[in-house]
């Protein structure tokens, strides 16, 4: 078992998330250049295993929230993160444990490693969704019943703001609203719970996942594997599609980078279509109009010479591109999750089907 | 000295608010009503004079934040104030020891009569305006350099936010986004300041003032004096206008009531044109084109029969109307002040003039 995120397993780590962040979840080189500064500063960070964690200990995700395509432009001052969780410590009069990821996603599995490395916290090996996804209710404790508030919010120019609301929709409603009129992106503490509540309610391991599919990308470099090969059988995923990228139509709407790609077939796929429809992730592929993978299966876009994971705003005409898909977390299948993840909830008018029942 | 504020000093104060009120402030019945019943239950409440305060109690503003028109129409479930109140005390780790009035207008005037009764503590005979105004920076407290934050916003469906921003611009922009999102109207406390604090930095006496205008009104009426007269000598007043609502325009945007009122003379003034402008108040008033009141002085509209204030909500087509002019309070003709509460921060390309300095 992993103990500590350093400068080798933070590499790992970015491509990992990147690919489990499902086009999502920020740009992993800033997030990355950010948590190593961090660990250079403060040391390697502690990896908590979520057995390791005593009952009562409170345990707090940290993101970034906004759309990706802010967060490139507009870069946290540092005090930020101390801020939010001071701020729910302050108002649960208890000091937390553990960080922890609430996504896995480019520069929200590293902004996690730059709070804790710079308070002395440990981190949790886990995170909220075992990918990334555009807003709050769509996370594993939401589905565990556990409510997103307290939560804290706060900008680079040092506005701070505590939410409690009714349900974790309002929490939706009220953060992203506040976080457009921050200026599109802003750092949040949130899901604050108990280690026992974590225990059952959070995706253990996703840290250590994302590291393998890093590593094992890497190395498969170094050995002249295929890192593809590699990557499918660290994530059980399979090829949806190969081709370049001919149309990229992008917009930032309340706070969202929401827009499609259209791919045309290269090799096998010659002469078919794929369409990639994304709000912050990729949401659903479609082959020549019909349906071929949908959330929360992880639907990840791979640059075809280099398979680096490339995020929806990296995405760009011409690329030649492999598009995997990936099974989501079990979580994600079970009854009532789909209502807040699921195709229907993105105002698709079919039904989630599971990855691996469509054939290749 | 007026020492408790009772059922019939609150009928007083509720016309003399909304004089007061400039046109905004919300409605005065619903605010009345609400404070009729708290008043039943919890008896009158203590009026305290900025003189009798203890030197480092806590003075906590209450109000209503959103557009009157939103207001009439989503009236809070009683909660909402003692929610705000003690997250602003818990904060501090302080009880207040009276609360206060952020302006003179309707509904914004007796919601912390509602507060203080509720919650058992005295009424500051101040307001933090001697008007109402249409936004937080526009305070009598932040020309005096006080933080509006901590500040709490709630809505009446059980969301509590608190913020802390970097400047009083920010407030702004931050609670009014989110009073947009709760629905367009939330429950605040803000600008919390020690007794010390208050000394220097609210209007002292707003509350005595407005009962003094609605029961001279109230008493000339039973002796058959003239109404007006005593309104405009209460108020060092004069009549601008005297006609009849030929158009209005009202839209709600951006959580704000703005809108245009035309009016054409009768009697003296037949031939003339008087428009208003508003922006949940009445901003300026245009004599054929030509400025002849502007904020931040008083301009407000009384219905020509009863000589009732008329909110901008309740402005309407075919009333007979008189318009009147007042002075502000000094603060609001001191160098600075003028930059957040004058023409020119409301768009208008003139520059502020005492209403006196005008020929009638």
């Amino acid at each position: 078992m992993r103990e500590y995120i350093d400068q080798e397993s933070l590499e790992d780590l970015a491509t990992g998330a990147t690919v489990l962040g499902a086009g999502g979840g920020g740009d992993p080189y800033l997030g990355k250049l950010m948590a190593r500064q961090a660990i250079e500063l403060h040391g390697p960070v502690r990896l908590m295993q979520v057995a390791e964690l005593p009952g009562e200990g409170l345990v707090l995700p940290v993101a970034m929230m906004g759309a990706p395509t802010v967060l490139v432009e507009k870069i946290p001052n540092g005090s930020e993160l101390e801020s939010v969780v001071r701020a729910i410590e302050t108002r649960l009069g208890q000091q937390a444990v553990a960080l922890m990821s609430a996504e896995a996603g480019g520069i929200n599995s590293t902004i996690p490693i730059v709070a804790a490395t710079e308070l002395g916290l440990s981190l949790l090996d886990a995170d909220g969704m075992g990918r990334a996804f555009p807003e709050i209710p769509m996370c594993s404790m939401s589905v565990r019943g556990i409510s997103a508030t307290p939560m804290a919010l706060a900008d680079e120019k040092g506005n701070l703001m505590l939410l409690e609301t009714v349900d974790n929709a309002w929490t939706e409603r009220l953060s992203r609203a506040a976080t457009v009129e921050m200026g599109g992106s802003s750092i949040i503490a949130l899901y604050p719970m108990t280690a026992r509540q974590a225990t059952s309610a959070v995706i253990s391991g996703t840290m250590s996942r994302a590291i393998e599919i890093g590593e094992r990308r890497r190395t498969a470099r170094q050995q002249t594997l295929d890192p593809l090969g590699e990557l499918l059988e660290a994530t059980s995923g399979k090829i949806l599609f190969r081709g370049k990228v001919v149309d990229v139509l992008r917009r930032t709407v309340g706070g969202f980078a929401r827009g499609t790609a259209r791919i045309e077939g290269l090799g096998e796929d010659t002469g078919a279509t794929l369409q990639i429809e994304f709000q912050n992730e990729n949401l659903v592929a479609l082959r020549d109009g019909k349906p071929v993978a949908t959330v929360p299966d992880l639907i990840s876009v791979l640059d075809a010479d280099t398979r680096a994971p490339v995020t929806t705003e990296g995405i760009s005409y011409g690329q030649r591109v492999e598009v995997v898909g990936m099974p989501c977390a079990p979580i994600w299948r079970e009854p009532g999750a789909l209502e807040v993840a699921g195709p229907g909830y993105f105002g698709y008018p079919f039904e989630y089907f599971p990855l691996e029942e469509v054939e290749a």
